[in-house]
């Protein structure tokens, strides 16, 4: 890229394990990309410098490149406040990291600030340059450890009243069921997500994930069964939000939706005997494009849309 | 009400037994208000005259008053093309009503005509006089034979992608449960309607709802756990909703919310155990204000906002 009027983007998308960062250029394609291991474990102020020192390095690259930096975005767990950049819900897998502003640390080089949930930035990515590009409305679902959502509705990210719209994995479809982290019994995520099929898995003799895949892909039982239900599982609580806010479209993404193709097609067979039909006809269940490289593409741009 | 420029406006609000109507003026107060049974079960022709009818009598009584009518307004069951006019979902509260064109059977005298689904109806009327009154977000929940909901997001009624949005009736709280009309199994008004209640009622040995409540409010076991029961499911159903959508307040009315007054705390109390923290920051938790008038105000005032 030529220096002048163009601008790259820093974005930075802490998670639970790693940070990964880069630089993006105006049509959402990284430039630089980096991923480093995230010092979660010892206080906020180790993993604000990290941030920081991710930030300086991305600088210092675009300074040798002479590309101008129009902004420093970055994705965190738990609620942001959008406007303040501040982190004000519990993230589980980062004990302490409540409280932390992160517009405020990553000010430098007067260059503006923005700071979102991480599953906004993931949706804001598709919605830009992904699955849900051009879509008025969507669900942008990432099935992982968790189960991960962001909304986006008349064409934005809509982060609701305190910026914690999306969680869809914490739908209850099985009331007094499981346990959840969150407090709350019988949420989707202890049903649907990697971990709650790796368990389920586990119990009827496959080693890992990839057992099981390669058993399913030969239609074998029981991993045929087990990954239905989960889909099963997933239709449901996707079929719940779509006639509660009818969407155009849900995009499902997270490593096992690459790992397992028919995943997608099995969900969206789910989801149509279970919806609403007059919520399903403007509907359409697709992959997300963006893969991992969402987080810090959807980083990058807050603030743009 | 004086002649002038000041408008009055026609709300016709159709359901499965009533045809509610009434001439209601621009403060949203109801200026004349009539009932007739509505007649379901021989065919769309019947029905649609019914609605013609009600509107000419009360096109009638302004023009004796000298009142100037703005608008005719009309909700109705099923999914509405708020566009269009046309009812294109099922209700199966009114046989072979899908099809019908509401604003074209009502065009008369050059008035403008909007047509709604009715639960958007309520909530309209919530959002411009009632609970909602001022606010950015919120879910109206009607809890009666069924559960309706409408969605109120930036202020404005949200309809969704395919005019079916606010559906929580059909939220799936018990994976796997009962069968519903909807095709999907355990949807959350088959646990927490008035109808579900009065099922569960009876087989406890209540005559009626008025007996359950009655032994509730002496504080008297079963009927004390049975409601509990019906506030924990409706928390659960609700909490995931919340997550979700992340709205400034919860709605709540139908003729069980105000038979029994202690519900309202009762389903906070539920939500508020089970919705993300940071979900519940802003949450304010109402009763509806409008009772039985929502729907007619509300289709007095569709496309004011």
């Amino acid at each position: 890229m030529a220096a002048g009027k163009a601008s790259v983007f820093i974005g930075l998308d802490l998670g639970g394990t790693d940070l990964k960062y880069g630089l993006v250029g105006p049509n959402g394609k990284i430039l630089v990309s980096r991923k480093i291991r995230a010092r979660t474990d010892v206080g906020q102020k180790v993993l604000v410098e990290q941030l920081r020192s991710a930030a300086r390095e991305l600088l210092s690259i675009a300074s040798e490149k002479k590309w101008r930096v129009g902004r420093i975005g970055v994705g965190s767990p738990g609620a942001v406040n959008f406007e303040t950049g501040k982190v004000f819900g519990d993230s589980p897998n980062i004990p302490g990291w409540e409280g932390v502003n992160l517009k405020k640390s990553l000010r430098m080089a007067g260059i503006p600030v923005y700071a979102d949930n991480d599953a906004n930035c993931v949706a804001l990515a598709e919605l830009l340059f992904g699955a849900a590009r051009g879509s008025k409305s969507a669900l942008c679902v990432t099935v992982g450890t968790g189960i991960g959502g962001g909304l986006i509705l008349d064409g934005k990210v809509y982060r609701g009243s305190s910026f914690s719209a999306g969680e869809i994995g914490h739908t209850t479809v099985v009331f007094g069921g499981k346990e959840c982290a969150c407090g709350n019994r019988g949420c989707l995520e202890k049903y649907a997500s990697v971990s709650a099929l790796i368990d389920a898995a586990k119990g009827r003799g496959y080693a890992n994930v990839q057992a099981l895949t390669d058993s399913a892909k030969k239609e074998e039982q029981p991993a045929v069964e087990l990954i239905d239900r989960q889909a099963a599982y997933l239709g449901a609580g996707l079929a719940s939000a779509i006639n509660l806010i009818n969407p155009e479209e849900i995009v499902l993404g997270g490593g096992f939706v690459d790992a397992y193709p028919p995943l997608l097609k099995l969900v969206e067979n789910e989801i149509r005997q279970r919806a609403f039909p007059a919520a399903l006809l403007t509907l359409k269940v697709v992959k997300a494009r963006l893969g991992n490289e969402a987080g810090v593409v959807g980083a990058a741009f807050l603030g743009s849309k």
